[in-house]
């Protein structure tokens, strides 16, 4: 699809076929995946407690219907905690979802319009691409450098679509904090830019952080919407990637009528209350500060532990160490094709994923999905995998036509 | 809007704007309700045990992400419990779906595109028009009467349609079993020629049918889904009604290459897990057959208390004994408006539903909505509760100009 142009009606029928044919197969099971941003089982908390409260005392709230918006105390709490980064914000501010990505689909079904476009970043997060497929959207794509989304190319871009007379994008989605998948952070500076220039054009921003608080050194940076003076900045939060994934409870937080408007999209009559109930006990009963150094301190020794195995077995591969986060970003030597190393990496028993997954589009440049990045993930293997996926990997890469 | 006919297109976020002003107040605490169809919340199973064993056994599996199809064992019993009806299905043809509502929401997705239309009885599900609504289509709405969606007026409404050079709907969306809210139950004649008229125009059918196995007396008619020699009908299931609405755990039936493509609109990052497994090993230990005769014998009582209540405090109102479900659907005596009842009846702390609002837009004849009839729902309140709120109905009646 072309950059900025609407040259296709396709029904959501035909798009949806035409999304079913890029879902990555599943591995086989004797294969470590570095593929996916699974949490450690090791992390994982004891709930069993909160859960026999949940099904005893709070029986008639948890088995039953909950309310749209979300469980009050739910709310209440989400706000407490982003209000942690000195963000204004109350329980009305906060709409309780099922995981982020289903605030995002839920942001983008009260925005966007066939035929809309939406900035994001060259790359972007793998899985906002098909949801954002779904709503027929073009996409502009902005590139990266060592403090982030480069504004003043934004900026440039969008003058330039002006003076053609096309249409300004309803929307900016990026992941500030720890980037999925190129581990960037972004500066303050370039976070109060981008809002100034959203601000100035009338275009909403998404900030999707579910790393935030996975940071393992360096200072934490403001959050994008500490910048915003009015109904700008969309923020997607989420438990998955902190307590755990199968809860499948997140936030958005925006202004009270955006929440209710989003909330009348939500067509699952509330989130689930039984495991809104158990996060709720669960940080209640203030375990959630200790955990969430335990997360920190594993994954910084899981993040540790392919840097090394990457310098030892690949150092023909660089990459910049992220402060935070569950991903490597590795730019591959010249001659090696990313998606034929992922292809020769599940025959050594290794899963990666080609680069090429995350781009929504031909690049900034219009010249393609670039082939020499690939994605690898720390979060999910133990230490003793972690070492023996590198190696494995470094075979596969060994084994290729240079 | 006009039936059949597209005559504004409204972006998303204006109809969401328009739907935010349609949601019903909140009912105050000492208001006995007789809305929403709530669980009652005696019937509601200890599902401790099996929390336990979620969170302890099965933690590794229940606080991952999950699969977007579903966990194989929820979708294998699922299947089981479809063959039951004589369904010819396998796991293959089960989507695992965040409550039936948002298995709904994910066909509209698949289907339905700006200005298409769909078939709805008159009255329809309230819940389901919103959901519609947020697609931008029309309604086509057809007449019930003792055995259900009057088949033979839906085939003259497409002839002539047809005639007009109109396009066809894409989908009919019914509940066959118990209707929500006429009570009505479709025979087993009806089903099969809904079938054929579906098949022979190529229409999907949505098979919605929450209530099936929440019956108190007559025999079971066939699933319309057995009447399907392709893939014309969608079934949509849900634990909600029998085991507990606070799972939020539903399900799509439908052919495999459907069930795939449903799949990836999923934005969930696949249902929680822990409820799915939660909900399997209830299952499992056989505890689902014992429990679906307490909630028909709980809910049996339940409707003959209403039954009895209105035969003795408001014989002037007439219905139908439903022979299953949540729902009694009173017609009104002369003069009576159902919007001012729903008002008074607040004021005398009973909540009731107006039946306005279980119309997608002016009912067949084209002569809007009857305002003669209300939806009470006999599930939530206890026997005593019923009683009163009954008695409350009464008084709110009296008590209007006539």
């Amino acid at each position: 699809m072309a950059v900025g142009t609407t040259t296709e009606h396709v029904t959501l029928a035909r798009r949806a076929a035409r999304l079913a044919t890029t879902r990555p197969a599943p591995e086989p099971a004797d294969v470590i995946s570095l593929g996916s941003g699974h949490g450690f089982p090791g992390v994982f908390p004891d709930l069993t407690e909160m859960a026999q409260k949940a099904l005893t005392t709070f029986r008639p709230e948890t088995l039953q219907y909950g309310i749209a918006l979300g469980m009050p105390e739910m709310r209440s709490w989400i706000a407490g905690y982003m209000k942690e980064n000195g963000l204004d914000v109350s329980a009305d501010n906060v709409l309780v979802v099922n995981g982020a990505k289903h605030g995002l689909d839920l942001i983008c079904r009260l925005l966007l319009d066939e035929g809309d476009s939406v900035v994001v970043t060259a790359p972007t997060y793998f899985t906002c691409i098909p949801i954002f497929k779904t709503f027929g959207v073009d996409f502009i794509e902005v590139s990266q450098d060592a403090e982030g989304l480069v504004v003043s190319e934004l900026s440039d871009t969008l003058e330039r679509r002006k003076r053609a007379g096309q249409s300004m994008p309803k929307l900016i989605y990026d992941v500030p904090d720890y980037h999925n998948p190129s581990g960037v952070t972004m500066s303050s500076e370039r976070r109060e830019a981008l809002v100034e220039l959203a601000d100035a054009q009338g275009i909403y921003i998404v900030e999707d952080s579910p790393y935030r608080r996975v940071r393992f050194d360096g200072e934490q940076e403001p959050m994008v919407k500490l910048f915003d003076r009015g109904d700008t900045v969309f923020v997607l939060g989420t438990f998955s990637k902190l307590v755990a994934p199968g809860l499948r409870i997140g936030w958005v937080v925006t202004s009270k009528e955006m929440v209710a408007r989003l909330s009348y999209l939500k067509s699952d009559a509330g989130s689930c209350p039984l495991t809104q109930r158990i996060i709720v006990e669960f940080c209640k009963a203030g375990l959630l500060p200790a955990h969430t150094k335990l997360v920190q301190d594993t994954y910084r020794k899981h993040r540790d532990a392919m840097v090394d195995a990457l310098r030892r077995e690949l150092p023909e591969i660089s990459f910049t160490v992220p402060r935070g986060g569950y991903y490597l970003w590795l730019t591959l030597p010249p001659g090696i094709d990313s998606d034929k190393l992922a292809e020769r990496g599940l025959q050594e028993k290794v899963g990666i994923i080609s680069g090429t997954k995350f781009f929504a589009g031909p690049g900034p440049k219009g010249t393609g999905a670039p082939k020499n990045y690939i994605r690898v993930c720390y979060s999910h293997a133990t230490l003793e995998e972690i070492n023996e996926s590198i190696q494995r990997l470094a075979r596969a890469m060994r084994s290729m036509n240079r």
